[in-house]
């Protein structure tokens, strides 16, 4: 493995040894995500993705590396930053900045720009890393300003666009408001930058984009915001609701990597424990299936009635988290609200209680107030699990800093469930790229005969058979023999 | 308790020892409906359904006397027949029959016409009774012909008027064709004598018809293909994909129902056994969980790669039957599709091999086939139970003739999952009769703001306690504080 | 069919259509009794049960007539009651009672003493019967007095024999106690007739009785005692406690037939209720499993600390009943203790909670509390369910008037769980009749081998293939190839 | 925290800062050994271990530091060694080293010789540092030769004993059979280097040494050896089968740890997956729960007919590896034998099929076959995960090379469930310590009041409410209140 001459390295990724180690793991992963290794069988001769230019925001992980090495296989070039600042996988990144096939001569490296443990502003620079196409624009001889297609997660990149561009149409970048995050703050003083450089990047950028696939329900609410209010820039394929991508990562992911990340984080026997779910939606179905698979008693929190009927007639207490906080062991967040645990609670709760999120930002947790908590003092315990002495003499394990754990005390969903995931957003960036037509600006799913497709591409490596319909079966239900076989509003 | 004086009780089901048997049953069902009660409590005053004139055609059972009863307190009046030959409960029906108040000054039955086991001549002679308002129009001094809303399961009732009409406007009845099956060939027996009698009696009823709200998928799909085509004559509300209907009495009501009819037919081990379930959608979904939950290995056999992916994640083994089929103790169908279960297949089961259905008709296994095995011979075990000794020497056990055997053998989905279908019912019959603005020609789910209401309902009698958003937490994810809380895609 | 020649038939029973459906059952449930079936074919030519005169007393059941069916296949003779007033099944009895093969010219039925809902004084009645062997020693030419194997459930027959011997070498019956109970008043009164007819009945019974084979823990515990103290007349093998016995008959055995039973009772939906079981031995780990398959939510109280923690390591919250009664939809006492659940807990239920008992006595409630409440109305729903209607207000829903509703609601154990206790049985009554010399008077479990040895003989029907050691591996574990595997304390 | 000064210290573990790390861990994991924590209270002031010098061999995990400073805060005085060469977590040992208090003028580190990844040489050497203790007996002016308890693991300090005094009192260590495997070359080696320094060291130490408690089958197998040919040198208390020990450990310390260490190692998502479980015992039954837990799809293999058709009856395929060897990918081994999975099974696989054993030693996989089959390459992925590539094209995943993989690929049982082992050998210890007199030579489990004491100190972090029997109810089924409830047979 040779060093890629490339100029395009991130910082601090250029490691051999590192990249060795990703390699490795990239290889075993592959063998877990038969849904990318058989577009790459089945699109890589054809190369749909030729001239797509992929600005790629999305976790850094070992099976990301499969997905970015996956469109290149299909034809695209792609520049890289994670979409949090704990989860990159820092082998997983040096592979992909060498590249497999990295020789001297053909340096096959993609540039990343991602290492697990950024500050907020390395955060934000990355992520304005991905636009800057100048290298490749000028190898190229061409002349375009970024990337001509999106892959986000979480839609930060999205959002660099939307609000760089609206920021170059006002001509200024606003003054931060008092109920403005620190994160925000971070975002405005990033492009009031770029603004100082360039009067009409994101403008040009944003004209140069064919559309958007995005990962994750909050990218997606987003989406449909601007959408709504008519600030949508390019067309989106909302891959976070294909049943192969919505059940599976979240329910299935979570099953997995909940468990995975409450053992490493802490190694307490979850069996007899009492566990307490924000949230019956697919993350928390998945966690309290997990819990219970482990032996804990699992009581649940809902919103909604119907979520709340199911996790009842799924045998679970159905209960305010103020009824039991004092008898729960382990809390664990996965509502895509704010403030689902507040201070008050974490002061009501058990000795060392542990604290967990699988939702999505750290605000399911009241982190903002436990750290403006007086008498309160964090201690860390090891990497991302932290003991907050509380001034009731209590102490509660924070796992993460309130972000995902599963991310940061794990290592993420499993390469299996990534490559249900990623073959989605693999069809969706071929949709968007190839058909424009199909799709003028608005917010999409994936049609289901490509959300079953990528079901089928599983198949196999589970042993599962498939029966196939007899053409009159097909006629007497009235589908085709290939499928789609149900309803759009079918809910599995 | 005393008889109604009315010439509208059906001919067998005027006993007053079973009436009483009834209302005992009845009062305890009231006990598991919570949700119909509180419509009671809600809507008893103001009686929105004051006028409906409701033909009803779904299994007369127990929970279904709760419906009725309800809709009577909701102003309707009522006819009511069973859409199943196997499935009235006559306790029930005699209840309803007499009515729960009736004096010889205030008869308070309805019309009733339902009894277990009917032939499908009677069937169909039932289901013309409930068209038939004749009586109650000369009561009333009125003219109308018929009913001014359906209630369906199957969609019986719905086909009775689309064909009726489509005859009298055709002039005649056609002749049956080859393909035409027995029951088809009644259904036009019935539909000519009707045209006898009458040139515009369906054309009338159509005309007077308000809407429709169906129960089941295939009467769903029934109406799709009315609407798609363009024949749909009223508007109708797909009552069957609420999400408190389809989740709960498919997954739900199966998990209870098929252990029990298994229990009730053959009283059998299930633990230790091997058993397969035909399909992996809501039904096989319940089916499955209740055989694990009982200690049977389970294989799922699917058409559909997301639904055998699903199956794959929740532990089971998916196959084909033709690999699986002689080591399997215990056969259930639960597709809505045809000859899933072949002759062939059970040629070469196990030796007293189960085999039940609870997806729909008695095709999902191909009883007409068995039928007509030559050197087969149908023993009598019990009632709705049979033993098929075969001419391999082994026998099979099919329960309920092929037909549904949570109804055939058991007594139906428990009153707490019909409590939730039938919440649903009034409401929609709730919304057609009261709003018909909101709904043109066409097929409609509920509202999710309605179908939230039905979970609701049920919250208290479970001991399920609800969390409240905070405003600032519902503008946070942009719902109102009341719901409805998901996007309509949302899949639970 | 013909009627069997002999006036041993019990006077309810010698119904041909009856015994013609019970021959139907017997039958079919050969089909799920491999244990015993294997039995019949290893021991059926050498008949080592030749010479043996069986007193059975158990639950007159399908499944009890097919273990008496092997008995005589094994040679031996019988005569037989129910231990239980509620558990025959008529049809079943009735079956026996003709017999297989009878014909005029020989009668093979077996002299049954048992019907459903026999009285107290009936029970004791029936009891007496099967040690009068007159007709059998008339037949023989023989002078013995009874039976020499008794073959018992619960210990009633062995309690005959012993208190009878008892009050004949005293010479009298005493007069009954302040505290005996009803039934035991009823037992002193059945041994003072029998003391009037003869003097000695029971002592020459007693003595030629080579030994007792028991079924469940309430007889084991009885023989315990008698042993302990010297009283024992004749050496006993604990059936209850061999691990196919107890593991299987009590936790798989319970785990279907108490859902089977409250479904049959109530029809009400278990899923989503919350369900509290009383004792988490093995009736209440099977209970629990049951319940939290079909989906309600466990609640178990114990009281010993290792089964308490078993119960919270396996998922379940642990609480005594007055922390929780009140919340509770379904009440499941197993711990074969008695005032588990008090008139006054009963009186804190929810409106129509369901009390039910599938431990052993029907004081597990305090059933005689309950019906000399003031103000408390019993009201006969059906057969085996009663509502109690309370001076609260509120009512109850009390199962088999507080007797094991798994053998009043339901048909008691399935098939395949009783081949297991069954074929425990017949190998209990072989080693006592035949190796008399390796049983002193005392209380034996079988040995290991045997209890590996039933197993075995259920494998093949489930599809189970059993690994076989290499010689070399079973050295290496220091056993024999074909086992017994492992050491008499292990646990399972 | 200031370093012991002593020269105890094992030689790599001396680092302030994993102490300190270490001791962090010890702190939070106190939290979850309520059994240790409260036997501290009870004995902390009595010492009932006063005057016992305990050899400890036993993995040094933070689980056991805790253990070790329940026995010091009891009065013993200890020395440590670990049982497992790649078992102990460093920063535990240093933490232990250190001492939780040590000062220059009160050093309280405990002497400890264990680290991470020893060599068999290193092993053996620190087996012997435990008996060595000359420098406390020259502080305390005392003429003994080491220790009078053991703790033990394995039995590995009982055999350097046992095999120390028999080639003593033979004068010789005999030359390596040619069957002797590696590592008992190194313990005749040992023990040969031990002879030519004193003739009589172990003679001694046998003679002191008042007892040993077992932790686990392997050792208690040992000890059952010894008794039963009289070679047993000192009474034995056989921990591992307390009820709170053997199902604790094994089935729940599994259950949690299995999927830990898969994860850990490999990432693989367990749902959707086919396991293999090689044994239904405790841990055979834990390893299956939880990988179903997860979704996968188990199958079990079984030698003994009832564990078989216990496998059966919870829901499980059971079969022979050989019939299922080619769909499986994850295989799990907890036999206690060896050559369950052969080389002809591993060429029998799928491409990285994950081989992974949480029974014994290394050898229930054929890893000497593996390690000199022609062909294979072996390649570190990362520590204790090596792919095998095979002859055949394809890889297999081995764990930890086939040893303990829930140790070496995660950290071991919980600290909850080492909390029930340990307070056992705590109490073990006391009783062999304390009460010499109830103990012969010969080998004896906890009596049953002790081990519902263990449970009973674990109830109340769980949240547990225990029942009291009244006392009428504790006299109606002839037990204590305070127990002991069970007979000893009960299998729980």
């Amino acid at each position: 493995m040779t060093l890629a001459a490339t100029s395009a390295l991130p910082f601090k990724v250029a490691d051999l040894s590192l990249a060795e180690a990703g390699r490795h793991q990239i290889r075993l992963a592959e063998n877990e995500m038969p849904g990318l290794m058989a577009l790459r069988s089945e699109f890589g001769e054809t190369k749909p993705l030729s001239g797509a230019r992929i600005a790629g925001s999305l976790h850094m992980t070992v099976q990301t590396a499969v997905l970015i090495e996956t469109l290149v296989a299909l034809g695209a070039h792609v520049r890289w930053a994670s979409c949090n600042i704990f989860s990159t996988q820092d082998d997983a990144a040096a592979a992909i900045a060498v590249g497999p096939f990295g020789t001297e001569d053909e340096p096959a490296g993609v540039p990343v720009f991602a290492w697990k443990g950024e500050t907020l502003d390395e955060y934000w620079w990355c992520a304005e890393r991905i636009f800057d196409w100048s290298a490749e624009a000028a190898a190229a001889g061409a002349t375009w300003a970024g990337p001509n297609m999106i892959l986000d997660d979480g839609g930060d990149a999205t959002l660099l666009v939307h609000k760089g561009r609206e920021f170059e149409l006002a001509g200024s970048v606003p003054a931060p408001g008092d109920a403005d995050s620190h994160e925000y703050r971070i975002v405005l003083e990033t492009l009031r930058r770029s603004l100082d450089l360039s009067v009409d990047r994101w403008t040009r950028i944003a004209a140069e984009i064919k559309g958007v696939t995005e990962e994750t329900t909050t990218g997606v609410h987003r989406l449909y915001e601007l959408a709504a209010t008519g600030g949508l820039l390019f067309p989106a394929i909302n891959v976070n609701d294909s049943v192969t991508k919505s059940k599976f990562d979240n329910k299935y992911g979570i099953r997995h990597s909940l468990p995975d990340g409450l053992n490493r984080a802490t190694d307490v026997l979850i069996g007899g424990k009492t566990a307490f779910v924000a949230g019956y939606g697919d993350v928390g179905k998945g966690a309290a299936e997990a819990l219970r698979g482990q032996g804990a008693r699992v009581i649940v929190s809902e919103v909604d009635p119907i979520c709340a009927l199911q996790a009842a007639m799924d045998g679970y207490q159905v209960a305010r988290i103020e009824s039991v906080v004092g008898e729960v062991d382990i809390f664990v967040t996965g509502t895509g609200n704010y403030n689902v645990i507040t201070t008050e609670h974490i002061l009501a709760m058990k000795h060392l209680a542990i604290v967990a999120n699988v939702g999505h930002f750290d605000n399911e947790i009241d982190m903002a107030g436990l750290e403006s908590l007086a008498g309160a003092e964090k201690v860390r315990i090891k990497p991302q699990v932290h003991e907050w002495r509380l001034p009731t003499g209590r102490s509660v394990l924070v796992l993460s800093e309130g972000r995902l754990m599963n991310l940061g005390n794990a290592t993420g969903h499993p390469s299996f469930v990534m490559s249900n995931s990623f073959a989605n957003q693999v069809l969706a960036q071929i949709e968007l790229y190839c058909f424009p037509e199909r799709y003028p600006i608005g917010v999409y799913v994936l049609p289901k005969h490509l959300d079953e497709k990528v079901a089928r591409l599983h198949l196999d490596a589970l042993g599962v058979e498939l029966t196939t319909l007899s053409p009159e079966q097909a006629g007497y239900i009235g589908v085709s023999v290939d499928g789609p076989y149900k309803v759009d509003h079918y809910r599995y």
